[in-house]
């Protein structure tokens, strides 16, 4: 199966915002083993999105666009579609109360009704993020998917709904394992596997490389899921042996859930205290929902004067050693444990940027500190690259790291 | 001018790389008064390439492609470009004698030879960061303009090259405001501007949403800046009037750089109190270099017990309205001021799902509190839209938002 891939939105044009939509929707589909073919953009203009139907359909046996399903005059997709199909719009009751439910008790823009509104014999795909449901045309061996522009919407919906309707089109089976890494830049990664990239044919191989870490996709084709798992598992054997403990979880891991459950198993409580991350190394927990049985407290002591008063950090101690150094970072991480009455201290001070560098203390250099009761303190040194929320999430990434490989 | 942009490489479609030359392009073009009329990807394939170049040309009297411009196999664009104008390749020697002297001293690769090969008769733009020159093609009142993939080398070329060429090719100057706007839906923008959008034209209105606030950028086309502004300003004026103290800033203004701004200017301290936001609130403070002058602490309250132990609120309070409620927003904005000794405490606690929620007080409930030293203290109930992260994120937006309104 073709696939083209079709941005709908004038913001796409001005260069407001990235096409990430096509990046995403390329590497799932590759995931899925359909060919793309060709991407293309176009704005919210009717005729023009026609002329972009009509090329696209020239080439591919499928269409998946994103953009242009919401409920203002600009947002024309369905419309368009249901034209170039010969359908009329109709309501669609299912989609009507769903979004009547989710605006209950809340004032309904009058414009919304229109979220309900699609091409005649569509198939929908439920929104679990937003109001506008997908759209999925089928005529003359032509596929057309439309899915909503924002990216958490269209992720989503792509996932839940477009992938099984995608592998039902497919006599073969897909499967992936993603291992996360960190700890290792991508280069390196590619470089401790470039043998068997070089080899890759069944499965694919394929890094993707985030701000802070690594995640490599094992995709597999078989006739079944039962061989398309013997087909992965000895690569993925072989990627553990060659990163140990580098890997730190599959598929939806993150380095925080990981933490948290580490803690939560062992019966641990946390304290965070924060500077130059502030407040961010709290909100991954938080992020999580029921992080409250484990997280007692976290404390943004951006200032000197707030780290002693609120840590019980010695003056004397900054004085000496300054506020940037592994003593100031244990003694924040045991002030926040005794403060918060929690077996688990970790603490970050470090220099963000862009100011406040010199010779010795470089903007990058970052201090974590950790407290584990019963087991004493622990700090660790990091030199980071990049601008000043580069530096921010990368602290945030080794602190949640530092926390893994230190814990039983 | 109408201009396609084509994107030329394989990487493209495979999703490892999102299209940020297009972006990148994009933007840059629209301030140059020149309209894009859509986006382009294609393979390093030459028979597609030669397709997408007729179907770009089809639509517009330019097409600016990025990528394909390598010494390698796959690199095809020049040649493909040679052979859709009817051009031969020739050796161009000012590129080759750069090329030359650039590898001075050092081993140069057999094939970098293939970077001075251009088509006959264009003209070439020096790569001051790489070894491939840009091209650029005109015949028949038709324009192609070739640049690097690699963005830092296109966007440098195009700054350095291709913008003076194109500036010479138009004879009005382009100027732009964009007004922001929070506490607004971007249905509701576009219903209160419906009358100016549908008249548009010399300035255009674009509105931009995103989670937390929407963008309306104005863009006008004259002879002179001058004549620009004369024709912007207005338009901008009645935009004003409509929506009043919604409209926070323009331009690069953020909200928190608004706040932040008022607290500093006002002498203001701050301490801020999170449960449901969990530090993001005071990170989105600690994002701005020199916020340590008024954060004097942050604390991730987000236990009841933390709530009490930490900031004073009194187990009964909680027991009687609940954690979550204005009493006790109120007195967590209390105790972090009196605890950090700041003259304005901030607080937020709320559900944010997706547990927790009951009849009456559904996930998306949050209060934020706000202690004023001389003013009291005053709460704000929101009823909030969306999955955990984005309840978390308008929570942080309203609780700015309601700091911005309630400072002097």
């Amino acid at each position: 199966m073709i696939v083209e891939i079709l941005g709908i939105g004038t913001e796409l044009l001005l260069g407001d915002i990235a096409n990430t939509n096509a990046q995403f929707l390329s590497r799932e589909l590759a995931g899925l083993g359909i060919t793309v073919y060709g991407h293309t953009a176009v704005g919210d203009n009717a005729d023009r999105l026609k002329t972009a139907l009509k090329y696209a359909f020239s080439k591919a046996d499928m269409v998946v666009a994103t953009g242009g399903l919401g409920p203002t005059q600009d947002d024309i997709s369905k419309e368009v579609a249901a034209d170039y199909f010969g359908r009329k719009m109709v309501l669609d009751d299912v989609s009507w109360q769903a979004i009547q439910s989710r605006f209950s008790g809340r004032d309904m823009p009058k414009n919304v009704m229109r979220n309900a509104m699609v091409p005649a014999g569509s198939t929908l795909f439920p929104n679990s993020r937003g109001s506008a449901p997908g759209v999925c045309l089928q005529q003359d061996g032509k596929i057309l998917i439309l899915l909503p522009g924002p990216p958490h919407e269209m992720e989503s919906m792509f996932t839940e709904h477009a992938v099984p309707f995608l592998r039902q089109k497919s006599d073969r089976v897909f499967m992936s394992r993603t291992l996360k890494i960190v700890g290792v830049g991508e280069s390196q990664v590619e470089e401790t596997l470039r043998d068997l990239i070089d080899a890759q044919k069944n499965p694919t191989i394929a890094p993707y490389a985030k701000i802070t870490e690594v995640a490599l996709r094992l995709t597999a084709a078989a006739k079944t899921k039962e061989d398309a798992t013997q087909v992965i598992n000895p690569v993925a054997q072989e990627i553990y042996k060659r990163f140990g403990q580098h890997i730190y979880g599959e598929g939806d891991a993150t380095l925080a859930k990981v933490v948290l459950q580490k803690l939560s198993v062992s019966g641990h409580t946390l304290g965070i205290a924060e500077s130059c991350t502030g407040g961010l190394l709290a909100s991954s927990f938080v992020d999580m929902p029921g992080c409250s049985d484990v997280l007692l407290e976290g404390a943004v002591t951006y200032s000197n004067a707030a780290k002693t008063a609120r840590l019980g950090v010695l003056q004397d101690l900054i004085i000496t050693h300054g506020a940037v150094s592994a003593e100031v970072a244990a003694a924040m991480a045991d002030g926040i444990a005794a403060s918060s009455k929690a077996t688990v201290g970790v603490s970050t001070t470090g220099i963000a940027g862009p100011d406040g560098g010199t010779a010795t203390k470089p903007v990058g250099l970052v201090f974590i500190g950790l407290h584990i009761a019963g087991k004493g303190t622990v700090t660790k040194e990091l030199r980071l690259m990049g601008e000043r929320n580069e530096i921010r999430k990368r602290a945030v990434n080794s602190a949640l790291d530092f926390m893994r490989t230190s814990l039983d």
